[in-house]
């Protein structure tokens, strides 16, 4: 997508020296655009574990760049130890983030691959990284064209009013590494010429809506309006959202979606206003070993920190202050999970289907093998 | 209520002059406690106007007090003038505030009734002020004993676990003179030594369930947890609320109830989740002449910069700091309307009822007439 009137993706080779791998610090925008050299697999954890990057498929190309960066770090001697404590180094950079250990497991299969060595994997390792971004571009234009008639077809109820869509959290290009989920059936619409305008949820705690989505939205000339994430039910009920899309990191086998908190308030606003409320996501994000969500998606507690402060920008630069009593106690769950009930449809990347799991099957029929075989790789 | 371990009311004459009158200054809470002293009537409108004191009632109150403080000012030449000028001063310190209308207006009859002049509507003018304050905390702590009985049943079925109250903004004692009216009940129920606990939603944009009513619940040894709007839904979902009590500004005929923004999230969700969702008013704030809320109740807009901007405490003192990009664009409704359907009962000074038009009337047969009266008085 575009910064500055200029193409970019998340995540990028230096074009000048391909030992250098590039990539925006998150955590300066919307303030200031910052881009950082990634030469080490050290440099690579911090930046997945200091959050520079974000989002389940951006954390995965990082991760992916980083085991490339490993190869060229290995010595000679003890050239496997080398890479095995490097993949143990990126996956310690955050534990509970399944793309990372995917992405990781499939540059050591790559890197490990037979007929493969320290002279012939670097090569192919950094090939293998740029596959990976490749096809997560693919994968999340696919979700856009197969959500862009959704739009439309409002579009041509609404003769060319601009449709509203509200969003939620940042499931935009810059969780992935280009497109995004959410973000790119609006992306590929406004391409197209149809009229938008994007709602955007602030998202407590930490603010990817106000800061994330909001300036990527902007630079790519998408009118939106930052509002605070108690507004969308008021939104819906006066008749200024005809459509909502978020993201999920997670969609068990019956529909149900884990979200960034305040979803399944969304979700709910959406369902008791007759308004459509649509879930984007790879398919990569089904995990089918989840056969209820509400009932098993075990929800990830952060810091209080992140409820009790907040960061913005000051007179000089980044700043944090304090919201609540010195002393107070806060609880800061991640996640929601909206049952499927709730949610009219997913839109993945070969179509759209219901939030059931004979919808799901329908476009995905693979995924009914794929527990036994995700069964006996766990046995490896 | 109690400020380290000492009784106050939010307004009050100062002990030792009764020229001078006392409020908390909300705008330093949770983080500074400054009590100002408001000695003309110019000063008692900057606390209206600036914030230092808001919430209807005590809106109202410092008004009253503020018409007091004008019969000092005036003048025996041009007396009437005087203060009816100070009444305007008053009344355009914040002029969509139906409470302080009323409150000046009531005070104006006082001070000239017949047989008032400049020499006795001093002490008259006083006394009024204060007979305000002491309704209000009478009827604040009628919601409370009128609410309590709520708490008590799920305490006997949960067999003396703490209730666990969600409560969205601040309807609480800083809010009013004394108790509050979402907060009453609960801090009843502590007073009576029945175990609760609170859920306070920060409130975005203003951040008053953040800052004011986790203040003013800690302050009174309350135990509780603040939390984003967000989360409110999930931790309903997960059988970790009992029970919902809000606040209103402004109550419909037909039972809808306008409230800070959020509100109508947080009682779907409670719906959604089968819990009872209270809402506790004066019945001051039911206006009769609005038959259907979500119509007719006009929602007010407030400035971009409260949401796009936040304030807190930083290394010395206030900060304020930008969350979004600087050139963005916000949208900021200050409430939102719950439809009547959702609400499980109103808990008001004469009891808890419906929230219809019927539930209103048996409690408060004399509406049926106010709306003829109101008329009358539109047309002095």
């Amino acid at each position: 997508m575009q910064i500055n009137s200029r193409p970019y993706r998340t995540i990028w080779v230096h074009p000048d020296d391909e030992k250098i791998i590039q990539v925006i610090d998150q955590r300066y925008l919307p303030h200031r655009l910052e881009i950082k050299d990634i030469t080490t697999v050290e440099e690579a954890a911090i930046a997945i574990r200091e959050m520079w990057v974000r989002g389940a498929p951006l954390i995965g190309a990082t991760a992916a760049f980083g085991m490339y960066l490993a190869t060229l770090e290995a010595p000679e001697a003890g050239y496997g130890q080398s890479l095995r404590k490097s993949a143990d180094r990126l996956l310690m950079a955050r534990p509970t983030a399944i793309n990372l250990r995917w992405a990781v497991n499939r540059m050591m299969k790559v890197i490990f691959a037979p007929g493969m060595d320290s002279g012939n994997a670097r090569q192919v390792a950094l090939a293998e990284a740029m596959k990976i971004c490749d096809e997560d571009v693919a994968i999340c234009q696919s979700i856009g064209q197969e959500g862009l008639p959704l739009i439309e077809a409002i579009s041509i109820e609404k003769e060319g009013q601009p449709v509203n869509i509200l969003t939620h959290c940042n499931a935009g290009w810059l969780a992935c590494v280009d497109w995004g989920t959410a973000t790119s059936p609006i992306y590929q619409a406004h391409e197209k010429g149809i009229p938008v305008h994007v709602w955007v949820d602030e998202t407590r705690p930490r603010n990817q809506g106000a800061s994330l989505t909001a300036w990527e939205l902007g630079q790519n000339n998408i009118p939106y309006t930052v509002i605070v994430d108690n507004a969308g039910g008021h939104l819906m009920q006066r008749g200024m959202v005809d459509l909502v899309i978020t993201g999920t990191d997670r969609t068990a086998q019956n529909g149900d979606v884990a979200n960034k908190i305040g979803t399944y308030l969304k979700a709910l606003a959406a369902r008791d206003n007759d308004l459509p409320f649509y879930v984007a996501l790879p398919s990569t994000s089904i995990d089918w070993a989840i056969t209820d969500g509400i009932k098993e998606i075990p929800v990830e507690e952060r810091s209080a920190d992140e409820v009790k402060k907040i960061s913005g920008w000051g007179e000089d630069g980044m700043k944090e202050v304090l919201l609540t009593p010195a002393a107070s106690k806060a609880a800061n769950y991640a996640f929601d999970v909206t049952p499927a009930r709730l949610v009219t449809g997913l839109i993945t990347e070969r179509g759209i289907c219901k939030a059931t799991k004979k919808g799901i099957l329908k476009l995905f029929p693979e995924l009914q093998e794929a527990l036994t075989e995700q069964n006996d790789y766990a046995e490896d």
